[in-house]
């Protein structure tokens, strides 16, 4: 492939394929679907998740959720907690193009909320994030989040719109008797529940468990990578994404370094050794990562690449490679159709 | 400081201190110094580099050396094996404005070289980079460096300039002897050796240990991070970038949650525990990031910060979180002087 790397190349075979798979078993399973743009940050392929099925897309970030609604998504779900004038009003600016809705697990979020939103006629929906374990944020019980259900209820310009979780993985049983328990509690105080938000790809193919929830926040599963196989999530031939490399020195016998350091790559770990998977050698191992140095030992390898040759690399945690490359390259086998800007990287705020 | 979270704070009193130290120092042991851009990625400060004492810069990209040769900066070392027709090109495009230099540790590398460069009244200066310990890119012994050194000099186009390691830390007796042993057979086989180019921050202020190096290429030191000083580099009230954070949520007595995740302060991982320190809160730690969430055990805080409240973090490596952020703002105590893009950011190829 004649690309100068490293280069970020996308098998749109395998993102269609992945995609239909995950729609499927949404549907069969009645759940709607709301993939999480993390992992691409890419406009057509939001528009492509939703042209499938999807009732909407989740962004993590307000300023991610504006280029999506450049890119003309109308429907987005930021779940998480946006404090700060700033990022209040470019929220109160967007819900007057688009539907937007967010997650709170505080007062002082809700008020925030209640103070940019104030028009009955358009209200911001509004979910309460709950901790079932993952340790990070949101309420941590059901009498918490009916306190803060009544304070967004009582608030003319939100609507309450049901609950929100990232569970931690592994754990589906626990986390529907949460939701189920907090949604009875919800009810049963008059207050209808009429979104159960869930998250993850990594237990996506087993989210019919969490039977509370009406929809699911996947992420990952439409390019995956060496961590989602890891976890039992497809195999390493489902991964659409690929990072192309030059082995740029062989220093030793059993020595490769590729072009690809963390900052191609990133240094998040999987829970199988090394920092990527290099396809046209699958016994190298990725020892190190420098900033723009990828170590890796041939040592298990009967045949070594040369100084020059190019490879394929899948990585750890596909969602923080996209973060680090302004273009990815669509790929239909040897051919590249397309160079897209990745329109939503670097949106921190 | 009314900025949107997560924004990037450089204090230029801390900078300009940092600089001034370190050109001080290569004055005094008689050390040209030649700064690796990868910590700023900033025209701005490469020329400030240049204007206190600096011989050139060094970047590790075709690409960042583009930015800076546009940014006026007139002399680039690369010390990389640049393979591949478009980067040759771009290489030889960039020699004919600015003077270029580049490494190489291979013949395979060198032909490349030979073959872009022909002109004998404009040659490319090449340095052999020599492995000595890092275990990354390198050739192994001085007589392949003979070897090599031989290759450089029979191309026309080509000129050897000397010889460049990047040294593990802690190592620098051992560095010095390898150097000598290698310089002493390349002078006794006729070869002059110029230019001795030494690296990195961590030992930069023992660096007139290595006697047979002329130059020095420190990287970090012009903001400093908690790896350096966990490495005896200075300590935490000389690094001058931090990142500035919301706490977004407090969901139980000792935890806060920042919205600062790996993609602002990245993953990398210092000597010390957390991914980065809280200047308000010396005390707490940054336990875990997801990619847009930095979870805080505030166990051993004796006052706790409120959600809404912003604080700074000094990352663990500062290089890393430059080439996460579009933009940089520079500051004189509460003050933004200048909101400045990175421009070298994401140059990967």
């Amino acid at each position: 492939m004649d690309l100068e790397t490293p280069a970020v190349v996308i098998d749109r075979t395998k993102v269609d394929a992945n995609l239909a798979r995950a729609q499927a078993y949404a549907d069969a399973n009645g759940l709607k679907l709301r993939p999480h743009i993390k992992t691409h940050k890419l406009p057509t392929f939001a528009r492509l998740q939703c042209e499938l099925g999807a009732i909407g897309i989740t962004c993590q970030k307000v300023g991610e959720a504006e280029v999506m609604a450049d890119g003309g998504i109308t429907d987005i779900f930021i779940p998480y907690n946006i404090l700060g004038e700033g990022k209040l009003e470019r929220l109160a600016a967007l819900h007057q193009r688009v539907n937007m809705s967010v997650s709170a697990d505080s007062a002082v979020t809700v008020a925030g909320y209640a103070d940019h939103f104030t028009d009955p006629a358009r209200p911001l929906p509004v979910l309460i994030e709950c901790d079932i374990g993952a340790g990070r944020c949101g309420v941590q019980s059901a009498d918490e989040a009916l306190a803060l259900a009544r304070q967004i209820e009582a608030a003319p310009g939100l609507r309450f719109e049901g609950l929100m979780t990232y569970p931690p993985r592994g754990a589906l049983e626990a986390v529907e008797r949460w939701l189920e328990d907090a949604v009875t509690l919800l009810e049963k105080n008059g207050i209808a529940v009429n979104t159960v938000s869930n998250g993850g790809s990594p237990d996506f193919y087993a989210a019919a468990t969490v039977k509370s929830a009406t929809e699911h926040r996947p992420g990952t599963y439409i390019y995956s990578d060496r961590m989602q196989v890891a976890f039992g999530h497809g195999t390493l031939e489902d991964c659409a994404l690929t990072v192309l490399a030059t082995v740029v020195s062989r220093p030793t016998q059993n020595r490769a370094v590729l072009d690809t350091g963390s900052k191609a790559l990133a240094a998040d770990m999987a829970p199988v050794p090394g920092h990527g998977h290099i396809v046209e050698y699958p016994d190298a191992v990725i020892t190190t990562l420098n900033e723009e140095h990828g170590i890796v030992d041939l040592s298990a390898c009967a045949i070594k690449p040369e100084i020059g040759e190019k490879v394929r690399i899948i990585p750890n945690h596909v969602c923080v490679v996209s973060n680090l490359f302004d273009v990815v390259n669509l790929t239909d086998g040897e051919i590249v159709l397309e160079t897209v800007p990745v329109a939503a990287r670097g949106k921190l705020a």
